[in-house]
């Protein structure tokens, strides 16, 4: 028996169940899920948004199964599996899908050179400022470090949201920085619920766009039910989350 | 008056003194640089793999004046100007060389999909793991924390090297993986003679490739004389550096 992070619902729930059902068959490419997981969900809206032909298979990866390390040695998801070569980390997958397969629209890095750039320095700021305060904010178990972390949490978004042109962060195109931020949109009911955190608190323009990302239909059906995650957050909300990103959290370590 | 950090020699020296001295011509492109920093070496040894055409410009970032700030919200070098366009993060800048100017060789990345995902997924383990590691160690004051810290940096060291087929990370080809570690390698002398690191003790493997990389000419003339660094690297082994990389380590924050 391992720690109780073990003990997740097994499958994805509510529209991401259907979604996963659709993509069952043998593929070339071989998606490995944690339906709970954002990261995970950065991907899945990718091969959703390009409709590329994937199989979805569902690990718990906190079970750190031989057969998942091999495919990623970080133990984490998502991963994949293409044409029998792993690979893994979201954002790198995201940009994989993006080459392997450039037929399948719509890209998600805008073609000029600069504009690539942009994209990704937005990109890094939600990885090194964004999700590392979403994470202190959830485990933060003081009030006072609660409300320090949670404006910390609302500058780093008020930083990407002036950069947002609407209603997705270039304009009309879907880019990477919308699928790298959309999955936090879909949790911020967590810190809504237990952290004081509001969309209106950061700003209208973060909730405006915030609106406009749960409304894409790549995003929504890649979602589980809300209910199926409440006892893994409930482990975040009492700090006793024994994840890698919770253990580096708690460390003062990278988030893995 | 602000942070001793502010009291560097003001310029480049030795070789990479000349190497900036051929780059003084109005261009397109304009570098800012540190001549001390090595997250600006990796941007530099691209312009100079490549042979793109740039301006070279020195930049104090400790002082943050506003004109720099205009380039780089964040204050740090690297950062460049293109056709009026700012765009800074050594990575990313290096990702947009070689997107801005495909005509200009070698290629950083291989033009397969999933061995560029491969170094794309090292360069992440460089990122998260071994500069954290490198700023830690150079930072810690107790021997006992030294020693954790050292053999902490090693293993990231021989993660990598496991996957370095040789000379370079993907063999005879120059990537993105050697640009992104080659600085550090340059820098590894201030942790053996305070930290006690040595190449071999990582591994044979490790120490034959970071001859490699030092050897690259542009690694070596992108490198100032070392006896300039005594001064900055004498702040961070007393742990009195007030740089905002030495700052995120000390409070437990990513570094930025
Ligand atoms: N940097 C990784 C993070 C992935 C990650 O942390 N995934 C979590 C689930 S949300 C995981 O697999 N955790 C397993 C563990 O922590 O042991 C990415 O972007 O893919
Ligand atoms: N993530 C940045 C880091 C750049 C960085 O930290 N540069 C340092 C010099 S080595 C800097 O400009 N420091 C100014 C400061 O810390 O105030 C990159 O990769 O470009």
């Amino acid at each position: 028996m391992g720690s109780p992070d073990e003990q997740i619902h097994p499958v994805a729930t509510g529209a991401a169940a259907e979604t996963a059902a659709q993509h069952q068959t043998p593929q070339d490419l071989i998606f490995y899920s944690g339906w709970f997981c954002p990261f995970v969900q950065r991907t899945w809206i990718v091969l959703e948004e390009k409709g590329i032909p994937y199989q979805y298979k569902e690990v718990n990866p906190y079970k750190k199964e031989k057969h998942f390390l091999d495919i990623n040695p970080k133990g984490l998801v998502p991963a994949m599996e293409y044409q029998g070569k792993a690979l893994y980390e979201s954002l790198i997958l995201c940009e994989f899908l993006e080459e392997a397969f450039p037929k399948y629209k719509p890209q998600i890095l805008p073609s000029d050179p600069v504009d690539r750039a942009i994209v990704r320095i937005w990109v890094d700021h939600i990885t090194k400022f964004f999700v590392p305060a979403y994470q202190r904010l959830l485990s933060a178990q003081e009030k006072e470090k609660q409300e320090g972390y949670l404006e910390e949490l609302n500058q780093t978004l008020r930083k990407l949201t002036d950069h947002v042109k609407g209603p997705y962060f270039l304009g009309d195109e879907f880019s990477l920085v919308d699928v790298a931020i959309a999955p936090w949109v879909l949790r911020d009911y967590v810190i809504s619920e237990h952290r004081g955190y509001t969309r209106i608190g950061v700003g209208a323009a973060w909730k405006a766009y915030a609106e406009n990302l749960e409304k894409r239909p790549s995003v929504a059906k890649t979602m589980s039910q809300r209910e199926y995650l409440a006892d893994i957050y409930g482990r975040y909300l009492r700090d006793e989350a024994q994840s890698e990103a919770a253990k580096a959290i708690r460390a003062g370590r990278t988030i893995p």
